[in-house]
């Protein structure tokens, strides 16, 4: 009987490994032929590997295998010797001796994915995504992605929050109104999540503390540069808070750890894409009413609907804070009852308001929170109130009839908190593979 | 302005913290009052907290808060001077000086959620799932999930994987046949992923290795034990394999990586439960053919197909294993290829089958994987030769023209392996909120 002991060693060697490799060493290495550059009688043959390039040398009569048989794209597997060289990539190159190729494109390649900076449009760079992924740049928007992710994790898992996973099929959605995704399952109607939100808030009476990384469905029918229609949402809620400051207090050790998580595991990439991290030591924190004076007095602009914040309003509350407290976040607080679903806890004292708020990086919406009404009594006067109907919705208030902790919490969309960190304007620079009003492939 | 900057500290300590402090210190505690036990002249009150039980004894005239009017199931914040005591979990108790009463319940519970064993049924379990959720025991299976999804991520990422997110409305399913929710994507025909697959495959060309932990969708109209309708699957995918024995190898070092991430951080979980932990030093891997005929043989069976595995089979196999091996996982290898998808590397000497694996756990099957075709004419012919269209799935295979390494994945069913692991033999025992024909609520 033959049997498995665990993860194999690779003979293959990883950049890192690679540079700190003595001079003189012989090395194996697999990797992408991401760019040949035949110079007469040395070739530079550069393979891209996952975390970085590597340059190669390919000399005349040295190697055993035809340069002009070699194609960009190329998986190969070679052996060299490793020798230091300035002018390479991490100060060392590998001197070719073999060459193995394990597998060849059939078509030449559509976009040059090897140019520092692809010279295309986004619309092409999202019709051939697979593709255009391959680009260095590109793919170092989602290695930030991901540590974006792992800090969201691993920071809440050390507050205590445990992780969760809710179903996205359901019976009813949880924000209302007219942006579900509506399916047949099994002869019964049922939507897809818009959020999470009643499973983290049901399991708050369960784990104290819950997150969830998952994707959300939103069917927006308005088409702009920070709406997807499914995304990614970072979502947490938290049991026995005091009040909503609670939560954006925990958000905000989220930014901190993130940034510090970056520059700890994230370098390179930050580097290939100029990123400059976000100040996160203070968060300003600023009423809904008084930021829309603070920029209606600073820029001149008349409120037209002292209810509502516009897009442009966003933008310079971003600008105000930036200019006046060289801030790139801001939490707009006590957002008007009218714009928040019913769970939304109201001000006691002004029931127009609600004891929520919004973060914005930058004068765009990142975050969407606030504390949530935890009393079963409150939370049926308010659905009552907003001539709603309990219908679907006995299970989620079932647990508040059976007690529930004070709590809160928010959602984190994903890919505008990546656009927004690389400096990107449109959402779909920093989403896999986007699903938007047109777009629905790859 | 007022600024945030960063978590706020508690006054409410934790249990760990708890055990840790000397006696006599007066303490802060937040949580739910899970039980009061009146014994006349004092009462123990246990509260309820994210990481365990804490006693608590009220006795009459040293609390400012009449016992009488203490309910199970609210949200309290108590005062109290810490006391050891052997019969008390940990080995401490708080005596009681405050208690302040945060939220109340309105009704009474449903459910005995503060048995040590609810004895009610699976059913009435999932129709008060909320509820039935706060039970120590219940909510003690999700805590060892989420070690199982933790002890995946960190363990891939120590390997070099990246994380993706890949989107779960597509034009068209990975995995072919019926099983396919469809929805409406603004007027054009949709459907829910089945899985990650073609995503996962396309960027082992931009990272070389990724994974992803995220639902599927199944519209399987069988209602068993084992089958659910949305699950959490764990993908992933890596290039540069020399074969799909080291995607087997992969998972075997994540296993063994699992079992001591859970005996370390989950240990308190496991003793509640009862978990014996499976041996993963060593798994055994038998082909396909021959695992029917040791079966077969053993148990005096007649192999009625030889190119199928019978659910009876599975269970047999891994009888089969424990008793001549002692082995908790076998890998059953070489499926046979129309048992499989279209892009399965097929076996070169022998067609009928594939260089793919099952994984299974004391019988049942919580794995899929295999090496994948990554040569473009290869999945072409393999794709005509099935009869299938290449119609959307130009982005996919626009990959494979452009040039793929050798690579092979796995996806695992969270909550088969989790149900195995503590000895489960209903998959809804180890989902929080189960989708199956039946059930799209809570």
């Amino acid at each position: 009987m033959e049997f498995m002991t665990g993860v194999k060693k690779k003979e293959d060697i990883s950049v890192k490994t690679l540079l700190e490799t003595p001079e003189g060493t012989e090395v194996k290495l697999e990797g992408a032929v991401h760019i040949i550059r035949d110079m007469g009688e040395v070739a530079f043959v550069i393979l891209r590997k996952s975390e970085g390039l590597v340059q190669c040398v390919y000399e005349e009569g040295s190697v055993d295998f035809p340069l002009k048989d070699l194609k960009e794209e190329s998986a190969v597997a070679v052996t060299g010797t490793v020798k230091k060289e300035d002018r390479a990539p991490g100060g060392v190159e590998v001197r070719l001796q073999t060459i193995t190729v394990l597998s060849e494109p059939t078509e030449p390649m559509p976009l040059a994915v090897n140019k520092w900076k692809m010279n295309t449009s986004l619309e092409a760079m999202l019709n051939m995504r697979p593709i255009a992924l391959r680009n260095v740049r590109e793919r170092a928007k989602f290695r930030i992605q991901e540590g974006v992710v792992r800090a969201f994790r691993d920071f809440l898992h050390s507050q205590g929050f445990t992780e969760i996973h809710t179903p996205k099929i359901g019976a009813k959605g949880a924000e209302g109104g007219a942006n579900i995704f509506k399916l047949e399952y099994f002869h019964r109607p049922a939507v897809l999540a818009q959020s999470p939100q009643f499973y983290k808030q049901m399991l708050v009476g369960v784990f104290d503390r819950v997150f969830e990384v998952g994707p959300v469905f939103r069917a927006e029918k308005h088409n702009t540069k920070r709406h997807l229609n499914e995304y990614t949402s970072l979502d947490f809620e938290m049991g026995y808070i005091e009040d909503y400051t609670d939560i954006m207090a925990m958000e905000t050790g989220f930014l901190q750890y993130m940034v510090e998580l970056l520059k700890k595991d994230y370098a390179k990439e930050l580097e290939i894409l100029k990123v400059m991290l976000p100040k996160t030591e203070e968060i300003p924190t600023v009423p809904f009413t008084k930021a829309k004076e603070l920029v209606a007095e600073k820029y001149n602009r008349k409120i037209r609907n002292p209810f509502d914040l516009e897009p442009e309003e966003e933008l310079l509350i971003g600008q105000y804070f930036k200019e006046e407290y060289d801030a790139d976040f801001v939490f707009v607080t006590e957002y008007p009852s009218k714009k928040r679903p019913f769970y939304a806890m109201d001000d006691p004292e002004d029931k127009r308001y609600t004891k929520s708020f919004d973060l914005l990086f930058h004068g765009l919406e990142i975050t969407t929170g606030g504390q949530r009404i935890h009393d079963y009594k409150m939370l049926s006067e308010k659905i009552a109130a907003r001539g709603m109907t309990e219908e679907g919705m006995e299970q989620y208030l079932s647990a508040f009839k059976h007690g529930m902790p004070p709590h809160g919490g928010l959602g984190i969309g994903l890919e505008r908190l990546t656009m927004k960190l690389i400096g990107e304007d449109n959402v779909r620079e920093t989403t896999l593979f986007p699903r938007d009003l047109t777009r629905l492939e790859p």
